[in-house]
């Protein structure tokens, strides 16, 4: 097996131990495209530099370098290298049944979400309207941001009625995920009623968070979820860099 | 009836049999809303103002305010006027029935489709790879900017395989729908198979067509159609503006 490296901004690939590893350096080729810290300059970097850097061997570089020629990605320059074909966007799956935290197989993996702040406020009116609860409820509001490999992918806005949902907070610090969290509360799976997308230039928050330039634009979706009474259960503002991200509706999901 | 005053950027509310004028106005004022025409600073102007503007009596004006502050759109303060209570963003639904060019119910009438130019030429690989053609097939490209009140919704950059659909732009350019187009190709009916939406800062084009300022940001959803064989028959590209539209997927639409 691979050795891995300490540098601090790797992830531990021999943790996910579903997916082999070359499968997994692929990954992290592929998102360090998509979110420009690899090959900015249209050219990957040496396969020897890419096998240090994820604390791998050349041959599984090799391997991940050579299913991403396949997908179209990279191309080799016989003699010049490798170089990115095409500078692809990750693409987050739009559905009822998915999450914005599933849905990015082959893309990226070894994604995982975060708690930056959480506390307990009177709704604001659109969230209490789409929670179903009297103006001025107690909601929790989660702030949380998504990474893979280290590097940002979603920033969310949660708000959660506080009385039916008292402790999501800690069940989301300690469980890193909001479907797991919901099992707590006897909820085994629910749907997305409603999804609005708008863009707008990135906050402050957010530039600083999702690491940003000024004048970065941010796709934004606000959902609806609900539990399969139909009883909504959250109401989220999750953004994605407009650069790096494409939100996808596949027909699979939209007609039976 | 009311008479319609000939000023030039005046839509003629008349030839909308199937709407009560009130209405027509009531979308007016939406509109202007959503598009920063009208109470850009807050205020509504006058019932007079407006009366004289669209060529309505004040009577009219009157009723479609009274239909927007049912909605929330306006507010009335005591002795100093009318207010926009809160600026929304026109929703364009997505799903896979209906078209752009439907869906806006309720938000805006007398909508309409202007072909901008058209050629033929050779497609470009995404294009048909998306429309199923051999690599270089001939295709049929329109420039398109949808209206509404003489304000622009939405451009696009549509594709047609040549073959199959030779004379479509001159049939778009006659019925100014791309629907109403393809019933004289025989497909009464067709479907939306994908969508993937992204956002970026407006090209110098779109600034200009869209009536954009400089560093404004247009949501692009880029489409494939099928007929009701799965065959594609449409590969687009849409811009919106994004400071005046949010684009809506609803549950109705993704679950059956």
């Amino acid at each position: 097996m691979a050795k891995i490296s300490g540098r601090p901004r790797s992830v531990d690939v021999e943790r996910r131990n579903g997916i082999s590893l070359w499968r997994q350096i692929a990954d992290r080729i592929r998102l360090g495209i998509a979110n420009g810290t690899l090959g900015g300059d249209g050219r990957l970097p040496p396969e020897v530099e890419l096998a240090a850097l994820y604390g791998v061997n050349r041959h599984t570089v090799r391997t991940a370098i050579a299913a991403l020629m396949q997908e179209g990605l990279l191309r080799a320059e016989q003699g010049r290298g490798t170089f990115v074909a095409k500078r692809k966007k990750l693409s987050f799956p739009i559905s009822s049944r998915t999450r914005f935290s599933a849905g990015l197989q082959g893309q990226v993996s070894a994604r995982r979400s975060r708690l930056l702040t959480h506390r307990v406020e009177k709704a604001p009116a659109r969230v209490s309207d789409a929670l179903g609860l009297p103006a001025g409820a107690e909601v929790i509001r989660l702030e949380t941001l998504s990474e893979a490999d280290n590097f940002p992918l979603t920033r969310s806005t949660a708000w959660f009625d506080a009385e039916r949902f008292s402790g999501f907070a800690e069940a989301f610090a300690e469980l890193g995920s909001i479907t797991l969290s919901y099992r707590r509360y006897g909820i085994e799976d629910y749907l997305r009623r409603s999804t609005v997308i708008s863009a707008r230039h990135a906050d402050v928050d957010d530039l600083e968070d999702l690491r940003l330039a000024p004048g970065a634009i941010v796709l934004v979706a606000v959902a609806i979820n609900v539990d399969l009474d139909g009883r909504p259960i959250q109401f989220a503002e999750t953004r994605f860099a407009a650069d790096r991200v494409e939100l996808s509706i596949a027909i699979d999901d939209v007609v039976p």
